[in-house]
């Protein structure tokens, strides 16, 4: 397959757990014959520094004109804690993915068995944890108009859902779960939120075309409760931008590190690929960061244009790194190995095996 | 000391455990000296069902014409998932907050030694856990504008701050950072919410009056990982209404149990104490529901008029109902022991001691 793959390291520790996410599809592309080119763009603070822009246009052109979009992270605490600042570099990546509408972020949780004893969470409630997230990514009170009063005394976020918006990524959902435990929940506010409200009559009429999915309708404090108390109960969790944002964090905490979770962001035409790990900013350049994170997530993008057994191949090898304890400090404890060391011996491992794993 | 105390049992197992907290604040009247009232109050579904109005005047008017407030749970099922309702259970609770300007809501969570086991989370990770949330309660977008289109498929909740609400509930919370660890931890999305940039101006302002407190930012991502993570690592923080209604949420699950975290809602004129838990609508009636958090608000309630031994009193009868195991069935995975037993275990136990305990 020819595949022609954005690269957008952004900042942070964004371009050196990317790297390591491209040396493994480098080893893909040779082990089972396919044609894949690299090409990076300029994201986030990375991007303010050299264009003063967080999303230049050249970036837009080259995620319009790539057949995938591999990113980083963003943020830097240069840019934080101005509160006049017009731009920032988190704008860079909202814009993105507005603009490229991947109005659906999937984020697959499954706890990986050689890892167990590194969560802060009891092992017999963590064991058999196989859940996935669907997050609204488009629009919510992230994307919804903002205002500050020229006294600069009052602000104001709006959050904004229209029933097209919900029932797309609706429909994403309860097709997972039918493929999957048949279970869905969809997470919300509903005694509180007029958003949340559409949301449940939506979702409660998307449901009536999957009858095999059975819905849940759960609000956001017993959600965040259950995530540590009973992980294992979910199946697939539907919610907006920000309550998916958050309960997708509280998952990091049960695999033992957030230097784990991949993440695919998914629209009608674009598809682009991101741990859900933030920038990390003071590990940046050390070579300690976690890249497994970035690794699935190029894991994902094979498994999103149907090259299964090269999806399994990456996640056998990833699997054998933790068996091996080839990782970095957030999960041994000490400087053992590096990203790249790591990212080594991913690749290096990737073969052409036909393995049923999930990750 | 004479008090005047509305009672508001609401919905579910709400009056059941308010009636625990009562009989506790009955013995210590007895044992202290002391004179109580108290009046019961409709609020909730319980008050729609019989006026049709989750908050009838002569509620608020009882709760303005007492020196303090208890409050039990709030919301049914019957009166969910009602997309069309113009008014609903929760509303009552949300409007007397309002009424009464109780501005603040301290969330204290201290692992209970005796109970540490029965987290979901390692031991050795919650151990010595020891923190206060400040939650803002009176705006934000629990309060904020909402609309639906006429045609039903807009849905918009605005999320509207002012400096002074933020300033106000600051200053509550660097207060009681002074007196604890000096440590406050604001939890916002400041990198993507205006609400949350002035959250972080108004607060940065008001720490130069507290040059003994330290001051973190924290997204909610990184809190709600945190929380979890290391819950050690946090004093006092402060959040807005729907931040901090979600990490208190989190809190529930390091100390093993959502039936044992007690809460306080101040403003300037007038004092609401209330369970952090939910209606528990499955369990009304059945004589399982969990006191401990009821009868630790009443305890809150003696604190806030200075009754310092009253409370030291009340906390050390709870904390002997855990070593004597005479508690519910979500604490001992059995039915031995009733709301009502462990009620009148307590409160039986409450004395005139000297102990210097916390909750
Ligand atoms: C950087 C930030 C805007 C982003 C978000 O909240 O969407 C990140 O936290 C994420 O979860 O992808
Ligand atoms: C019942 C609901 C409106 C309420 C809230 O979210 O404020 C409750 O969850 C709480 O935390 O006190």
């Amino acid at each position: 397959m020819k595949l022609n793959i954005a690269v957008l390291g952004g900042d942070g520790i964004g371009p050196e757990v990317l790297a390591q996410a491209v040396k493994c599809l480098l080893a893909v592309e040779e082990n089972f014959g396919h044609q894949f080119t690299f090409t990076e763009g300029l994201i986030g603070a990375a991007a303010m520094d050299q264009t003063g822009n967080p999303l230049p246009d050249a970036t837009i052109e080259l995620c319009k004109s790539s057949d995938a979009i591999l990113f980083g992270a963003i943020g830097t605490p240069k840019y934080d804690n101005d509160p006049n600042a017009k731009i920032r570099p988190e704008d860079g990546l909202l814009y993105l993915r507005k603009e490229l509408d991947l109005f659906t972020n999937i984020r697959p949780v499954k706890v990986f068995p050689a890892l167990i004893n590194n969560s802060p969470i009891k092992r017999s409630v963590i064991t058999g944890t196989d859940l996935v997230i669907y997050r609204e990514l488009t629009s919510g009170i992230y994307f919804g108009e903002k205002s500050l009063s020229a006294d600069g005394t009052v602000a104001t976020d709006l959050c904004r859902y229209t029933e097209e918006e919900i029932s797309r990524v609706a429909h994403m959902a309860f097709k997972a779960a039918k493929k999957r435990k048949g279970k869905l929940t969809l997470v919300d506010k509903a005694h509180v939120l007029e958003t949340s409200r559409l949301w449940r009559r939506v979702v409660a009429e998307v449901a009536e075309s999957y009858p095999e999915v059975e819905l849940t309708n759960m609000y956001i404090d017993n959600a965040a409760i259950l995530m540590t108390l009973k992980p294992t109960s979910f199946d697939v969790i539907l919610a907006d931008n920000m309550f998916g944002d958050i309960l997708s964090a509280q998952c990091n905490v049960l695999i033992g590190s957030s230097g784990l979770l991949p993440s695919a962001s998914v629209g009608t035409n674009y598809a682009m690929f991101e741990p859900i790990h933030g920038s990390y900013p003071q590990a940046k350049g050390k070579d300690i960061a976690n890249p497994i994170a970035a690794i699935l997530s190029a894991a994902l993008l094979l498994n999103h244009f149907g090259l299964k057994e090269e999806f399994n191949a990456v996640v056998a090898a990833v699997h054998k790194s933790f068996r091996k304890k080839i990782v970095t400090m957030d999960i041994m404890g000490s400087t053992k190995y590096g990203t790249s060391s790591v990212g080594d011996f991913i690749s290096k491992n990737i073969v052409d095996v036909d393995d049923n794993l999930n990750i």
